[in-house]
């Protein structure tokens, strides 16, 4: 027997009907939202229903070898959860239950595999959120969410996931469960492995169970600004000034013309200014007013023509065109989808060397930007061409496109990946921005957890 | 030649007059704010000036053995930074330039030998400051805040140290220097090292350069309320109550009657009501007054004599009350300051357990609490026993009573240490929090960074 069907043998016995081998469940494992797709089919998707489903799980594949993919919803965008050839795909998207709710201590204790919406649902009545608001919020699950160290629009002002969550409950490889942080708003015992595994892309273990910091759903009014300019360096000029000038917004967000031309077309609304750039600003709070009085009249000293809406189902219109830049993407044709971070003073600037891979490597990049934190998604576009096996791949003119990007973000000061995570599409620049040592010390630190290296192999620590 | 007058040798060889074997400076490296001191003098104090300094001595350490001990400016409260017998004393104090201030990306490069008020002080012309504020900011480093994970009285609503550090520089145990963490507002590229290195109390490895995370100075009037309470347990219940009513004070801090005598007396102030309890909350920005009459209504609705003040003047000299608790502490004697966090709803049962603790083993625990966020420090007071080479330890009884109120705080879901650390002083309880399976785990993580295990032991990882 192989060991491939050893393993499945000893999943089936272990966990009976949880074992789901079924051809169209082995190719769902293989992607995610990135296009990416493993090469080869898993073996097998696990469905765990219990952290005990997971511990048995990750017990035949210390036993057998067998790498371990823990999949949440899918909704990745850096392949960080596709499952390949002879790999156990671990779904852990039916936990999903709520097991506390703690008003009078503002923390929740969920399952992971709860979608990022429906726990925002089930918290609104306590007067509640969880701040962590990635685009993808209707899609993908809390685990996700710190498996990859999500951000989303409302991080400058609320924080990324990293700052909204106290403690996780983690499964080893070799099947152990460990109770990581704590349920206190302060707490130094020991190192701090709950900030360790935020954004460790499933290499240090399961994230079986999440103790969620949350916040008081913010009361008063929210104020919408549109602002439009001549073109996209001016748009990024603009929203530097707005943070220069000391405002905090909710959301700024800043679209580029060949995306909201995009959007536009999508649905179906009249043509923008051909060339022009727009900026979305959302305030809230007791001085939501003020405020954006304030950053209007920042944004047309810069230039803007400025609408102030104080109307939340107008901002909630006017935020729907940026939410459909995904599908907009989808109508040019196929996307790679980055997320470089640079520093906020640096936007400018990171839209000038946009402009110039553009034109140096003859692509279009339709490109938005988290402005507010200076989180760019730059999205190159290429007409996709599936293998044998159905799997679309970016073609290496746009790798070389991509490359050139990032190694300029890198030179302004930024990262390469501000909230997508590396997974498999990043993972050969990772030791540019990390160096070789501490690259060599990270890949250690995961041998710590798993000593066997069958937690995700070939993701984020692999050359 | 022994190890000792080897490195010691090699030491001075490398670092000239930055090597410092006077008799005053060594036994000054054995001792913190703790009360505790290592046995034993360091073999020297070596004051490095710069990152190749302090990579020097790390080489001459690693070279042949030698143990080596990270201080700042000595005030830690676990005994975290005494460097006893044979041990490098490694002082990162004189390391207190601020190398970039950037307004526009709302961050600050400084080495970690400033002090805390230092720092702020040279923000605020920049309309900026650092949040965490430790109530020994006025004394304590950057690097030591970092080293700790330290907290303060603003962490509620503004946060600890690990969400004000974007980055940290690092040198290795073997002289290697690592730059970890990003500039940007988000950046998940690869395993989130500056979060681990912060709260790790120098057993990771030397911090020699922090990217910190700034905020803007909050606009607008700060609104101050005394409140008076029948005793600890109405006053503890008043503060759950205010955090339950959604209000976010920026500071919230309790002191039981026996605190609040011991600093009237010391600053000979009237005595206060015999078994009275005082809150004491502040609330800023532009709601700060609708919030400090809303928090007033809270706390009369729960027992309170209430006074608000809208002057600042008159808030800063409420909080000296606060801020002059360590002082007021060394006139009763020697204190033992503790450190649990628990849950915000468990503070009145854990004041109930400090009550019981008082009882059963007949001894004396003024408490004060950062109510806002569930963070007490329990001061055990016993009288000064030094030992033949001047040592003071707190006597056996009182460590039994430590042991108790420790697990009476794991027992309501609480934390050894909410911003103190482990250091020496809290180490035999670090397994019985973190399980066994854990503190392995953890440990392990230290040998990746240190493999010769030369940074900082016997500190926290010792049992």
């Amino acid at each position: 027997m192989t060991p491939g069907a050893d393993a499945l043998v000893l999943l089936r016995a272990a966990l009976g009907d949880r074992v789901d081998t079924s051809p169209a469940s082995l190719a769902a494992a293989r992607a995610d939202k990135s296009g990416h797709a493993a090469s080869g089919l898993p073996l097998a998707v696990v469905h765990a229903r219990s952290v005990e489903d997971v511990q048995q799980t990750l017990r035949v594949a210390a036993g057998t070898g067998t790498p371990v993919v823990t999949r949440g919803a899918g909704t990745g965008l850096a392949g960080g959860a596709n499952a390949g050839d002879g790999e156990i795909a671990l779904s852990v998207r039916s936990m999903d239950r709520i097991l506390e709710v703690r008003p009078d201590d503002l923390l929740a204790v969920v399952e992971p595999g709860i979608l990022n919406a429906e726990l925002n649902a089930a918290l609104a009545p306590h007067g509640l959120w969880w701040a962590p608001d990635p685009a993808s919020r209707a899609i993908s699950t809390v685990g996700g969410n710190i498996a990859t160290g999500a951000g989303g629009l409302l991080c400058a002002k609320y924080g990324v996931v990293r700052d909204a969550v106290l403690g996780v409950d983690l499964v080893l490889a070799d099947g152990r469960l460990l109770h990581l942080g704590h349920r206190t708003v302060k707490g130094v015992t020991g190192l701090d492995l709950t900030s360790l595994v935020v954004g460790s892309e499933g290499t240090l273990g399961v994230v079986v169970g999440a103790t969620l910091k949350l916040r008081r759903l913010v009361p008063g009014e929210v104020c919408t600004i549109a602002a439009t300019f001549r073109d996209v360096r001016a748009a990024a000029e603009a929203s530097a000034a707005v943070t220069a000038s000391g405002a905090q917004p909710a959301i700024m967000e800043l679209m580029d013309a060949a995306s909201l031309a995009a959007v536009h077309a999508l649905l179906r609304l009249a043509a923008p200014t051909p060339g022009a750039a727009q900026l979305t600003v959302q305030t809230d709070g007791p001085a939501a007013v003020a405020e954006a009085d304030a950053i209007a009249e920042v944004l047309r000293r810069a230039g803007g023509t400025v609408a102030v809406s104080h109307d939340r189902d107008e901002g909630e219109r006017l935020l729907t065109i940026r939410r459909s830049m995904h599908p907009a993407m989808e109508t040019l044709g196929t996307a790679l989808i980055e997320d470089v971070s640079v520093p906020r003073s640096a936007l400018p600037a990171m839209f000038d060397e946009i402009a110039r891979v553009e034109r140096e490597h003859g692509v279009v990049i339709p490109t938005v930007a988290h402005a507010g934190d200076g989180n760019l998604h730059p999205n190159f576009i290429f007409e996709a061409q599936p293998d044998e096996s159905g799997i679309v791949q970016a073609p290496d003119h746009i790798w070389a496109a991509a490359d050139d990007l990032f190694r300029a973000a890198l030179r302004l000061g930024g990262t390469l990946t501000g909230e997508h995570g590396v997974g498999v599409l990043k993972r050969r620049w990772l030791a540019d921005e990390l160096g070789d040592d501490q690259w060599e010390l990270q890949r250690q630190i995961t041998r710590v957890f798993d000593p066997q290296g069958i937690l995700n192999p070939g993701k984020v620590f692999a050359r």
